[in-house]
């Protein structure tokens, strides 16, 4: 860690500070400048927090060096993990063709926003599918925003995710909501979505961290890198080294879309991470017409997966159908990635 | 609803979008302009959502008229709710002068972040006490942004909180993170505190909607004040009259803060809500020297109670050192705060 | 407009508003519902703002139906409109195959931050016409954040971009930063670029409007659409018709890129207005790493245009070499962007 | 500063960086870690740019230890200056009691948006002069977001103001838009504002620096603290001393203001700068109901001064009616302020 005093700070008050760091582990070496002085304190920046160093007196400010995560980060393992989409578990029975995320093959994650019944999703499980999407995604559990709205339909949704796997042999990925139904969720899905509003349930997150599926991490909306890294940091240390990252937008300014779809956390992840990073245009844009044309820029710029939210009727679908694609639609955006793909020597 | 039409959108469309208007329960009232096609929808804006009408074809833009909360709207009560610091639960016992806030009198509910140890605790509670504070404040299961930091003390935290009530008689604010945790809190403290992360855990607030204990929501750091209101809207329609609000600070492009204290929130959400609004200055700014003036312009602009972080010595402190004042520090701002109440013609 | 009035307003505020607005030459229909009464005002929004209705007594919100603008918008002329890179001024010779943005056709215009001597300007220019790019760009007069920073060669600069024009053939495209030096720019430029930081200067949009050659408005970092839509407004509605526009990041909360690349902005903007929109990977992220994979991005998702920047030198460069590509990266995009263009059916 | 070199950089890049610190003028101390190198230089930070150093080959992030700003620093004067409002220029006639910002007394400028006509200015002096402001604030030139607004009377609005100085013996502060208009601007006022879409012309601060008047220069949208303060010292190195800083809300996510008033820059800038900081809570909030409580706010966190816009009848205001106070409102704020100054130990 770098500790820069403040402006005309007492001899007194560095040696305290010396101490300090020495009694938290750290070797400091103070440098003199003429308009501040400087300690340089060689160590693990893990051990204590900048915030806590910037509270002893004498302490202008305090910049880390390291970054605050371990196992997430690429230091570690300096290539893109590959992460299969599916687990050994009892439960979930074993795809026949596996699906790993994180090579050369890029994967489309597809599906509605929710299970809304059992038709509609086995019709869009076959319709995805025959587009080329190598898993289905739908929620049976919605967080949503007003007490007001429909809250999904729970274990009888995972039922019907259960069966669109039987019928298709695509991989479920489905959200949970809270610690206590993550072996519910986990009996019956290949892989467990942590949404945006959960990505700092760090309960949700040890849980999360105790099982043996991958977990689909999505950036909560005003989440930092060092923040979201730190949240996969608490399903990796865990035990669970099976994360999966998504940019899904994040919250600004800007009012004509529902998020701004900040696409370049997606190379600027893959720079700090080994874990595989998707890209969410759906929620990204929160608008339809905008999903294709930065589904297509996703894939330009590197993204190792998208999540696209298609339904056979968007207009009458329960949750979302604001940024859902129908199946036609869905169609000609995967005709359209794969020529992106080959452009960036990928397949989809 | 005001539903505005696409330029150029034929009569067709026109007619559909108001079938579906009609069969959602609105009565559809067409206006002709010469650039836009706009359909008046008057009945309940809360059967349906803005984004589930943009995504019907030929519409441009969905506009609510009303707010999508009922119970939480200061329309249903049209003043500041007055909410107890407590409930009539058989474990927590009745506090003597039962603290009420809402009212005239502003709350000051103090103490530290964390609690490390029964000393630390008995020591500040007596202090917060002595100059003037209402409840004692701490957490005992922390949210931390890094697994490898220090989580709190669990239940052993919260006996000592419980200890520090008998010998203060203050009630306690504490945290609670999951729906599993809420009952076991609930027996300890006198307000369960929702923390910013947990805003939009929606199943948290419903289980907060379930006990009888005023909960204590704080704001997310990048929600709106219609999120922030559903959220409130969540726990009232479960049945839990008593919910406190708390302004602790927006995420914004702002760096020399932790977060933006946006003060004007307090005055916004008073006119629009009938729930208490505190001010938390410390998180709200994150920065010790900051706390004192952000107190200061919380009571000028009319918050209804303020938190702040107190410790016998923020420079050892566990947690959020960088922000906590000392028990000098805290005394002097009551005094000072007093003299600002007096001028806006209330009490501390 | 939509007029929202208050809850519970009374008959005699009603009729003062439809008074009031009749007086602005809006024909009031008032709808009379259970909670809010709304008057929809047919006539011209343009007539009056948001703001000034929203002081009328009685009045809770307005909402505007129209874009603010008119001549910057699609329903004008609905489709893209080509825009020449050069114009028929008497010192700015004739470009031989003049190069037109808007079309199938992707521009790339590339070049230095700054002209910092003759040389490296006559070196670049060379270089980024053998790798393709379509026109020059660099700066004479530059805007900086510190008055001690390098503030370009001015007049100086203008001439060498000039020679490298008569060399190269290519258009140059430079920055104008106050009114006075309009004349003066445009004397040598074939393209005048108002900077983010100038987005709002609106007396040298004005000037801008005065003359015949085509203006590049960068995106304000923090301009909403309207806003940045109506800047062009002041353009267009002097007598110049010739604007184009450019995506270049906003500011938002996120601090490991320079700026938020707001891509979506692309296709958002296309839909709104007919002017072209071009991007600029290099102060949209502000890291030379993420550059190629924004710019594939930027191509992918349907700009009409890239501007890249590029140095001899990155490392010595006076300005930006942070976000500045070499020659020989410039030449390996430019490889890449053209496969990418052909996967959405444009070349460059 | 301090330079972090990348994991597992080559002892030749250590060294090249280590040439190119010293070619700078720094003195580069190495310090070899287990997992970073990092090179503390020693020397004045201001010589170069973290954005220039980042990109020498082998460099992973550069922090400054110094501010990039020197006059403006209160480093440089260790407590508030005091500005005269008014200068000794040949035109502005000397105020009998010369009012001074940044000491005991709280500075309270009001006045309308813009000067409409002769008769309203005049009014409007004597209302807000009999209430206890102690400048007049107007504008005669307005920067408006769309050209088919209101676009201010220019000089024939100087003149009244002038006028209503002679009446009222208030000093006069009003907006200056362009370089051009600098001499114009400053025969009439007292104090030059350069408004919050000019923070960062940076022709228009080297003009402000040319002359002998204060200058207002309100906070840009979306400027950091070190932006802001470097848009300062291109006045002061000009050789203008005389600044006056003001917090007028950021822009961010919140859409219930048009602004989200920063209150906490208040304090944070006098920590940084001698120079005095006032509160602008009419644009601050953009909402009339906000104003008076976050004014309150304003002088109970330690604002210097204020800006308060009034109008004789904010209904018919031509530009910002919805955030303007009537002669009744301001006069009863004015009461209220006064009771918050005295508890904070100031007057108004």
């Amino acid at each position: 860690m770098i500790v820069v005093l403040r402006h005309g700070c007492s001899k007194a008050e560095v040696q305290h500070v010396e101490k300090h760091l020495k009694e938290l582990g750290f070797e400091p070496h103070t440098l003199w400048g003429v308009e501040r002085t400087v300690i340089a304190a060689i160590g693990d920046d893990r051990v204590t927090t900048k915030e806590h160093l910037e509270s002893v007196p004498g302490v202008e400010r305090v910049m880390p060096i390291l970054a605050p995560y371990k196992l997430a980060s690429r230091e570690l393992i300096p290539r893109t993990s590959e992460m299969p989409l599916g687990g050994p578990g009892p439960e979930v029975k074993p795809v026949a063709n596996l699906v790993k995320i994180g090579g050369k093959k890029i994967a489309v994650i597809a599906g509605p926003c929710s299970v809304e019944d059992r038709g509609m999703i086995l019709e869009t499980a076959a319709a995805v599918k025959a587009a080329g999407a190598c898993a289905l995604r739908a929620g049976a559990f919605k967080p949503r925003t007003s007490p007001y709205q429909f809250q999904g339909l729970a274990e009888e949704g995972l039922e019907y995710l259960a069966e669109a796997r039987e019928q298709t042999g695509l991989p479920i990925v489905t959200e949970v909501l809270t610690p206590a139904d993550v072996p519910l969720v986990a009996k019956y899905a290949d892989c467990l979505q942590v949404g945006t509003r959960n990505m700092q349930n760090f309960l949700l997150l040890r849980a999360c961290g105790e099982i043996d599926r991958p977990i689909l991490l999505k950036r909560g909306m005003s989440a930092t890198i060092d923040e979201y890294l730190l949240a996969a940091e608490y399903i990796l240390s865990g035990g669970n080294k099976k994360v999966l990252l998504c940019e899904r937008g994040i919250r600004t300014f800007e009012q004509y879309v529902r998020n701004t779809f900040a696409l370049a956390a997606i190379p600027a992840l893959q720079e700090k991470t080994h874990l595989p990073v998707l890209a969410d245009p759906s929620h990204g844009t929160g608008v339809r017409r905008f999903v294709a044309p930065m589904a297509k820029a996703s894939v330009a710029c590197g993204a190792d997966g998208l999540l696209i939210e298609v339904h056979p009727d968007p207009e009458k679908a329960k949750t979302d159908g604001q940024q859902t694609l129908d199946f036609k639609e869905f169609a000609k955006l995967m005709q359209d990635m794969k020529a992106i793909a080959a452009a960036v020597d990928r397949s989809i």
